[in-house]
């Protein structure tokens, strides 16, 4: 089984805390939060390694045709609220990232707080998402926006 | 003091563990190993302890001119032998990569042994190294050539 102070290392450089509002052409845009770590295919071991020792997500194989150079990559995914709240957040909790990648982890759990008492639903909660996302150090935050919604800058 | 668990994590994301060859219009090139993470000016920090704990190397700010919307980067950086053979490569054989980076890494090593040896002043020496660069898996060496001189590929 990995180290954990190594699994801590390689998500401070590889890893990224995402968080992700799709409005869907409804007032309220659904938000999510997902840990992911995407890689070239040829180091799929480690992520496995990795999905191992955090005991959830899910592993994808991504081939990007409008990058036919490129090659083939894998990414390492956890997206399921429960995973993030009771593993994710606790590991990181536990053992604590040492890189500027801290800063969006930080983020990352206000967002899980709000997610957790349902206030991401009201307009409000909405509205406190923004705020932490475009606080202050918002630039260390992988903040985006999927499924086609608009990219938070 | 950062975890040398961490480091290996960190670097098996981020490290780069390269073989130069500088030809200098000379028929034996002149042979470098380099062990090197370069990241953006805002984890300037991480790549200090990370100084800090391996007991070697330097740090340099680089501005890319050509890339004006790049931020600026910083990079640590192993290059004295020394250094290379009796800190870096010791604290990698004593905490392991897992990643396809100990690929590189096993390269690496194989030629500190040549250069140990004196045998890269020669011809059989560089046609050695040659073959251990261009053998199976070159693809996962960050090899390189640096001071204008051809690339390995």
């Amino acid at each position: 089984m990995l180290n954990p102070n190594y699994i801590v290392g390689f998500v401070d450089g590889e890893g990224c805390f995402c968080v992700s509002l799709n409005r869907k052409n409804q007032q309220i845009p659904e938000v999510r939060l997902i840990f992911e770590i995407e890689l070239r295919e040829d180091d799929l071991d480690i992520l496995k390694s990795i999905q191992l020792a955090l005991r959830c997500g899910n592993i994808y194989y991504l081939k990007y045709d409008r990058y036919a150079k490129w090659r083939p990559h894998v990414k390492y995914k956890v997206s399921n609220f429960t995973d993030i709240s009771q593993k994710i957040i606790p590991f990181f909790r536990k053992y604590p990232l040492q890189a500027k990648k801290r800063l969006s982890f930080e983020k990352f759990c206000k967002v899980a707080e709000i997610i957790e008492t349902k206030e991401h639903l009201t307009a409000g909660g909405i509205e406190r998402i923004n705020n932490i996302l475009h606080g202050d150090s918002l630039d260390a935050l992988d903040a985006h926006v999927q499924w086609g919604a608009t990219e938070i800058t």
